[in-house]
């Protein structure tokens, strides 16, 4: 991970102000976001961006029996070839049958159930067709498109882009590449936009109150309210909270508390000044708890461990959770870790809690939208987006395919 | 109710024919019917009209916890809040969710389920933002558009329109607001629009046919066919019979009969005219049994108790049907009136009958249609609405939800 | 049937080829056929062609219940009247309620459920109308659209076309009129359009590769691959095999095998030339095994028996599938003939084998499409529809209906 030299320059900036005195003049961000045209390339993102690797799925679950999934609007075939993950474009050119329900009927090819058409797996060339002999005139003729794969971190990675694709370690956290650990996770396709999800993850509100109600807030503790910074850090954009409240005074309304009387409060400005921190954690230095980084991916920082969420376009109304939860040790710390995760992290947090989020995304409906100031977070993200010189993906036409 | 002076002017007549006689030269009217484009405003009103009161729900059902409904194609919620129900466009204009999700944080708001947005019920006022404290500059200078909202008859009434509502009683029957009853009532979302639904209702003819398989008919019957004329009273139309037969011989087919041995007929020209009739409904002197009126009421009398059926529009393809018996008595009368609903009046006539009503409301596909004698009802009712200066509702852009 | 005199012209043909020769240097058809722009009536065929009789349900199953089904997107309820089966449009021209609700009254007669509208089923003609008396002036007036029926085969057909129907026999296959026989047979509705069930039928390639799973392939052999060409003969176009190759080997890749052990092989050239044949079937003399015809008939020819099977336009998504197996025998033979369709033809056949047909008929996505050698059956079958002045059933705007 590149280390912020010093004081990164802030991305969004609030001023924090005195506690209890007046509210500063700020301008809601409100009217200018009410219908997403001052951010045109995110308005058009709706099946993401091309030219990134996506983790889609456990490389534990690809076999030679092929698995069809749907990443930025494309079909895909993943099929395992020896020891080598492939993934084609799942449409037969002949009669567009789908070629994950073919058959395996040599080693390294894949033949579609309809005709026999045989596409190597390595290169989506048509090797041989089953139906029409061995000098099948078309044969050698025609392929299908085949995309990038890798594997890392125990998932498979699809490059969807242009020309030859930078290594897949561009798009994994530095940290995840550098150093040891052990990890649980969960993926799911959930409904919604992916845009919708990936605000709801950096979205610095909704977590103080949407997940009141959910069990993993026993035991992780959040404030009321507070002020906050976004700051752009290497390729991550980072929270910052400048102010923290457990607590407020709403005149008319009444108290609405945050405080938990078993929980110790407040927390330390960020996850590497707690006393009792993870080394390599420590060494991180992030300056706030969440961060996000493009495609779409945060990353939720505690001082034991780190919380990934990949949001992975499916189609416009789905998107693909993929969480993983890292904790940087090995020996018996890590498998008292792998013991916690199975048996409780993974319903609470990456079931139950992140369901919360789930729900929101599938009902919330914007624009139109009337921003307030936490949502600093949302309308960094965006511009973030617009000056970062991206290539939108679009659903491809009929006759392209 | 405004009694009509004598012979009130026929909206839609036609000419009495001696009976046995040869036809009359009558035009079907079907022909400018074809396609509706004669009933503009008609045509148009695929939501139906503003600037009345529709009953949604019974009052008893609202508590405090919210409940959605969809009115005229508007999302609305209901709350009840102390003694009165609210009613707010069920959509946060922070990003779309729906307030029908919200919890109840303080006493006479709501809060948003996502970020705490706290409304008051009362004016739809953000009053306050648990997740960006007691001084959030946002606070104050938004608001959810609110409906006026009354109780009458034992149902939650809602105001769709612009400026100060006129009183409720204005869009009330006013036999229900001068004198005492005891009613029993059922209310449902039905599938079909709601144009199809008070045609059915106000429909002279399908009665006779169609609900001849409904137990119903075995307490009451129906004629065979008849010559009818509709006149303007008041606020309402009136189905007037001019006559009434009970059998007709079909050359070359047979004889088709409504008679039923066990039942004394012909039937008295008009409620008020039996022998053994309510005082109330004598007094009200309606000259026909069938009366409908805007935006979407029928009312059906029988010398003891008066059905009526709002056509409620729900959206393009749904529509609710509020009905409820009523019975002009107190004491003893009145609870064995409450017995009779409750145990055969509710499933037979509110359910088994009116579902009838309601399936040909589903299956019914027009324009285009051809219209016959006795649809002189229905077309009395669309010229009725076309020259009553009406607001029709439209479906609401996405930006100005 | 008319035999072909001698060898018949080819329609769409290939150069046979040494057997082990160099591949000719055969242009695949593909380019052409990209999206289907090359063949404009087949293109627009999407419901099919007007002016064919289409069988659509067993005559056995048309009762005084009145049936619906949807035939080229036309609504049509189906019912007996007397021994004779009537057509008419499943729609009442008042309010658009389909006629298949109705109710029998009268003898020859079916009247509306919603209002009495009584249709005479002969000729669709509005004889009564129940609830507007014996004089109502639209009576007479007003008809609905009636369709020529026909019961051979067991089947009910419909004629959807414009003037005086042809004789139904026009529409069957000679062999089928002229001959004794006995016959099994299934129909259903399945997705897809019907030119995709049609091509699928005709499809050289497929049967030999997507089909080996079926056990229908333990009890009749395929080759692996042929050298074919397409002649017309009288109305059908006709598949010849000029070569056989019961398994190759696609260096790189392996072999590919269709031999059984337990089967005898090669074929011969088509099945009159069989040594065990039905005389009949010698007769007919057919040059290959399968044949197709407008306006989407398939015929399959073995030794003993033949297979047919209609393609018939349900609506753009769905088709239904009249299959029969003929067997030219009376007496003993007949009823063993018969107990062997019962007891596992229909399943393993009509069934399992033609199941897996409408599989790929609903999966199939095309165009765009990639035609390779073996399509020449395909294009042959386009080509023959484009030069045969067909008539394009067009889905009926809303105020013809």
């Amino acid at each position: 991970m590149a280390e912020p030299a010093e004081k990164p320059p802030a991305v969004a900036r609030r001023r924090p102000r005195r506690a209890g005195g007046p509210a500063p003049a700020a301008k809601t961000p409100a009217p200018a976001g009410q219908d997403w045209s001052s951010w045109p390339t995110y308005n058009d993102a709706t099946l993401g961006f091309r030219d990134f690797w996506y983790p889609v799925q456990w490389a534990r679950r690809i076999g030679s029996k092929p698995m069809p999934i749907t990443l930025l609007g494309e079909k895909i075939v993943l099929i395992r070839d020896g020891d080598t993950v492939r993934a084609l474009h799942d449409r037969c050119p002949h009669r567009g049958v789908p070629l994950s329900l073919g058959r395996r009927e040599f080693e390294g090819s894949i033949s579609c159930a309809y005709h026999g058409w045989t596409f190597d797996l390595k290169d989506g060339r048509l090797g041989a067709v089953l139906t029409d002999g061995p000098e099948s005139p078309i044969c050698g003729k025609i392929s299908v498109r085949t995309y990038p794969v890798r594997e890392r971190l125990g998932l498979v990675w699809v490059y969807i882009g242009d020309g030859d694709p930078p290594p897949v370690e561009r798009d994994i956290p530095a940290e995840l590449t550098e150093n040891a650990f052990v990890m649980g996770g969960r993926t799911d396709v959930r409904k919604g936009n992916w845009r919708f999800a990936a605000e709801n993850g950096f979205d610095e509100g909704h977590a103080k109150y949407l997940h009141n109600t959910a069990l993993w807030r026993l035991f992780k503790v959040m404030p009321a309210w507070n002020m906050t910074r976004v700051i752009e850090s290497g390729s991550w954009l980072i929270r910052v909270q400048d102010e923290v409240h457990w607590e407020a005074d709403y005149p008319g309304y009444g108290t609405w508390s945050n405080k938990r009387w078993w929980k110790r409060m407040p927390l330390p400005d960020h996850p590497g000044k707690s006393a009792d921190v993870n080394p390599v954690i420590k060494k991180m230095n992030i300056p706030g708890f969440v961060s996000i980084r493009l495609p779409g991916l945060l990353r939720v920082a505690y001082p034991h461990f780190i919380h990934y969420e990949w949001y992975v376009p499916v189609d416009a109304d789905h998107v693909r959770y993929v969480q993983i939860m890292v904790r940087f040790e090995d020996g018996p710390k890590a498998a008292v870790f792998k013991a916690k995760y199975l048996s409780w992290i993974r319903w609470l947090f990456h079931g139950q809690f992140t369901g919360q989020d789930a729900w929101m995304v599938d009902v919330m409906d914007a624009p139109p939208e009337k921003l307030y100031r936490p949502d600093l977070s949302l309308t960094a993200w965006r511009r973030h987006i617009e000056k970062s010189d991206l290539k939108v993906q679009h659903a491809r036409g009929r006759l392209e395919r």
